[in-house]
């Protein structure tokens, strides 16, 4: 079991790491202050390698500010930078169709535009968490309005054009019910709407029914419309950090209503297999992608080791210790959390390293891209920091 | 210099791995008899991972084969079987528009189409190597009129939508004038049309015009319409093996012109600077991808060894040994042979693994999915070959 001293030596690893390493690691360097936004694309020294900005982070690195605004401190600063992103948001990342873009110059131009929602999806809990924070009722109804055009975006067919032949092989991703359960469970923080729950429910119920396969003890990042299995590369491919982060979501629902019973056998069902299938039992950590039929993967980058899979196991084996005190879990919490720490952290100039070989040696310094910025490693000190709060 | 031995043994080596080790891999696992075409998604021992088509396969199968049918030997099976490959473009390949899918299913339904004309390529180079075999005009014109309609898609603004918003940052990449080169190369096998000349040329000139960068020693994989230099992640993306691919044609088109002077100096240039930033100083072979100005790269997959710029870096080395006699490139076609050979053939089950961890070791056993098949390795082997009897 988890001791209280070793509860102590945790939060402050992950408040401080927060607090004294991720945060001056991005700010103020990150921050635009000649055109607004944030650049995402830093070096090891966190020199500029490109100032395109992605739009997923204009909104992921608004929320992570005024989350922290929200639950930590009331920083006036936190409050202004997470201004700033939305503000950048609001001016530059929409097309005319009302969708969002998925890159802009540094200028705020647009780059590239995508079929998916994600960039909405960013943008609506970075609304949420700034309305909170600054009892801001017209951002209130603007992140509500922005989930509802998602929700018709999705729902409405022909809108939003498939990569594969609907005709041929209708599919569906995992990331949708994914991402909408956790908007929702963001944009409930600030809105009181019956469609948050609702989505939440409905994103829950589609997840277990379509994705979770028992035959293979793992959960598909890809099936048919109702669930379908397709024995092909796509088909048969599983991201375990990915599905690991899909438990922890469960389980924050779980919490939220009371340690619900069904959502936590649910949620650590999922964690437990995809723990199992993900950590790498040769030279530790969670490979990227495996192959639920045990063949291999189509992706030849599939076994190296990504800083955000451990971020989210490390999050997911506290939550689910948190919630039903199996020691399993503070063993395998302690077994991600040590594995991360060993190999991640940047022992020069601070934040994480990003990209790692099977074997655990880094394969590019950079610390970040339109992918990785201040979101994932930020968000799991910040949550196992308010976890470890609470179990204290 | 290469001794009259070592010439010997290095054309054994090729033609009879060509003949006794990669042809025998392929087929006949490859064919599929009942629905037509090859499924090249195979695993180590040649068990199929899944049915689904390359449509770029089909051509470059069928390609291969003609190739070895008009070079090497008369085998009936060789032309039956390339004719096995082009029966299936024409029946489920093309779509409505004229343009051509990018995979369908075993039985020919369309899976995915995408932006670009590559799979077009392939059809015509199988095409036209196909009609030189079966003495077919019929196809000689099919390749032609494919051709043409290429070059109209490309040059016809708005009929192939770009990635990038082209207002805010044009841009162009090298792979459009290196598959138009080649295709024009093996298209004028078959037909006699100016336009053949006329494309290899214009191919040759853009290319050194445009994507050749003295400033870094290198050859961009993405440019701006004139050449523009754009300092993001895809701007100064070089990709080593791709552009030591495009320093051959170009010392094929030399060779073909009795040793054209000014050319032979441009391609080996290009070979020099491409091998001197991929070759990897540390572990030895070809980094995929490197950054024209020294920094981290975007792809996090960037110093993975794979299979092909390995089979090119071993053609063009050979090429320009033969065209110069610079014993400089006898040794780099050593260098580049003894590292592949030493990592890549599979001693078990045959032919080559196609993707390799930094350090040599293998990253995925499998021999196929929709990039590999019976193309790169197999062309190396029958095109080092000629060369080596030529030589002798």
């Amino acid at each position: 079991m988890m001791s209280p001293d070793e509860k102590k030596k945790l939060l402050e690893c992950y408040r401080d790491g927060l607090l004294n390493d991720t945060l001056p690691f991005w700010i103020p360097r990150s921050v635009d202050r000649e055109y607004g936004g944030f650049i995402t694309s830093l070096d090891r020294d966190g020199a500029i390698l490109q100032t395109d900005k992605s739009v997923w982070f204009q909104g992921r690195f608004a929320w992570m500010l005024a989350t922290l605004y929200n639950t930590v401190e009331k920083k006036a600063e936190w409050l202004e930078l997470a201004r700033n992103g939305i503000d950048f948001i609001d001016r530059h990342c929409f097309d005319e169709d009302g969708r969002m873009f998925f890159s802009v110059t540094r200028e705020g131009k647009p780059l590239r535009k995508r079929r998916y929602i994600f960039s909405e999806a960013f943008a609506i809990i970075a609304l949420a968490a700034y309305a909170i924070g600054a009892h801001d009722d017209e951002r209130r109804k603007q992140a509500l309005d922005l989930f509802k055009r998602v929700l018709h975006h999705l729902d409405t067919p022909g809108l939003l054009p498939p990569k594969t032949c609907a005709e041929t092989r209708p599919m569906k991703g995992l990331a949708v019910p994914m991402i909408l359960l956790v908007t929702a469970q963001e944009l409930r923080k600030a809105v009181k709407d019956p469609i948050c729950d609702q989505i939440i429910n409905r994103s829950i119920l589609e997840a277990e029914r379509d994705f979770l396969k028992p035959e293979f003890k793992c959960v598909l990042e890809t099936v048919g419309p109702q669930g379908e299995f397709y024995d092909t590369f796509d088909g048969r491919m599983v991201c375990p950090g990915h599905s690991i982060e899909l438990g922890w979501f469960i389980l924050e629902e779980a919490r939220l209503r009371g340690k619900d019973r069904r959502l936590i056998e649910l949620g650590t069902k999922i964690i437990d297999w995809s723990f199992e299938m993900g950590w790498d039992r040769e030279y530790g950590g969670i490979l990227y992608h495996a192959d639920a039929r045990g063949l291999p993967c189509a992706e030849y980058w599939h076994d190296m080791k990504f800083w955000w899979p451990h971020n989210e196991a490390i999050i997911a084996n506290l939550l689910a210790y948190q919630l039903t005190g199996d020691e399993k879990y503070a063993r395998r919490h302690r077994q991600a959390h040590d594995w991360a720490y060993a190999h991640f952290p940047d022992p020069l100039h601070g934040e994480w390293f990003g990209y790692l070989h099977r074997d655990g040696s880094v394969a590019t310094t950079l610390k970040g891209n339109l992918w990785k910025g201040f979101f994932h490693l930020p968000r799991m000190q910040w949550y196992c920091w308010q976890r470890l709060e609470e179990m204290s």
